[in-house]
């Protein structure tokens, strides 16, 4: 049986804020959070949404992963798309489907939204990722790298 | 003299249009762009605005350059952020610090707007822009590659 996907709803924080931390542990990343349950529930579920969350359930209705996303902007194709922030399944319910599941909920909703194209990023060293994307029809950007302004760097532009 | 920077209005979508392809251009990547006047008019000043654009005039009043940006998320640090999608400058006006001016101006946008971080992309051989942006203190993320599902890999997921 498929996983059961549905939009995460306030109620969720708890368990969206689990998720993200098991995602930044899998990515050596956890030094990185800052999010905390009322950050999530004021930026996902306050008045002015910064994103979407998907979440994903085994037929049997354990919470098992998620989708964050948002919608972003090609000037070329002049259109929207969708971008994907965090996908992320807990480690006793790989191997199942739900991240491929996930994605391809995502895929169909940027169909439906009118979207000319969907985006994530992918770590260097995460070959069974890399590999999962390809086998999607996806292609990575090599020749493009993310710059990214922030913290103290970002601050004394203020 | 500084250049005057202001927020793009709807009279401004076929400067907008010129510029976008002469951003395509310098990127060899005109064969991409799909961009109309009047697809730029509905998704950047339709009813649901997909992104924002700023425009850069010389002192004397020339149109010289665009910065197309959107609010993005990132999930570790539960906050918005911002995103560059493109910036511009003609080349008879290069070298005068507009580009600069743009990417400061959207700097302190992001302070004043709560903004955690400010990301955009730059193509591994422009090392002319790759100088620029670290001088102003970005990092690149060399370790991440952006994955894209688009045109007909997306719309077999429909």
């Amino acid at each position: 049986m498929p996983p059961l996907i549905r939009p995460a709803v306030a109620a969720d924080v708890p368990l969206i804020l689990t998720l993200v931390r098991g995602l930044a542990a899998y990515e050596k990343l956890l030094h990185e959070v800052e999010a905390t349950e009322e950050k999530l529930s004021v930026t996902l579920f306050g008045p002015r949404p910064a994103a979407e969350c998907l979440l994903a359930f085994t037929p049997a209705g354990a919470p098992a992963g998620c989708a964050i996303f948002f919608t972003n902007y090609s000037t070329f194709l002049a259109r929207p798309g969708l971008y994907l922030e965090d996908l992320f399944v807990l480690p006793e319910f790989r191997g199942q489907g739900i991240g491929k599941a996930l994605l391809l909920h995502l895929a169909r909703l940027a169909n439906q939204r009118g979207c000319g194209r969907m985006e994530w990023t992918v770590l260097d060293w995460n070959q069974p990722a890399i590999d999962f994307y390809e086998s999607l029809g996806a292609e990575r950007k090599t020749d493009w790298t993310i710059c990214r302004l922030s913290g103290a760097a970002l601050a004394r532009h203020a």
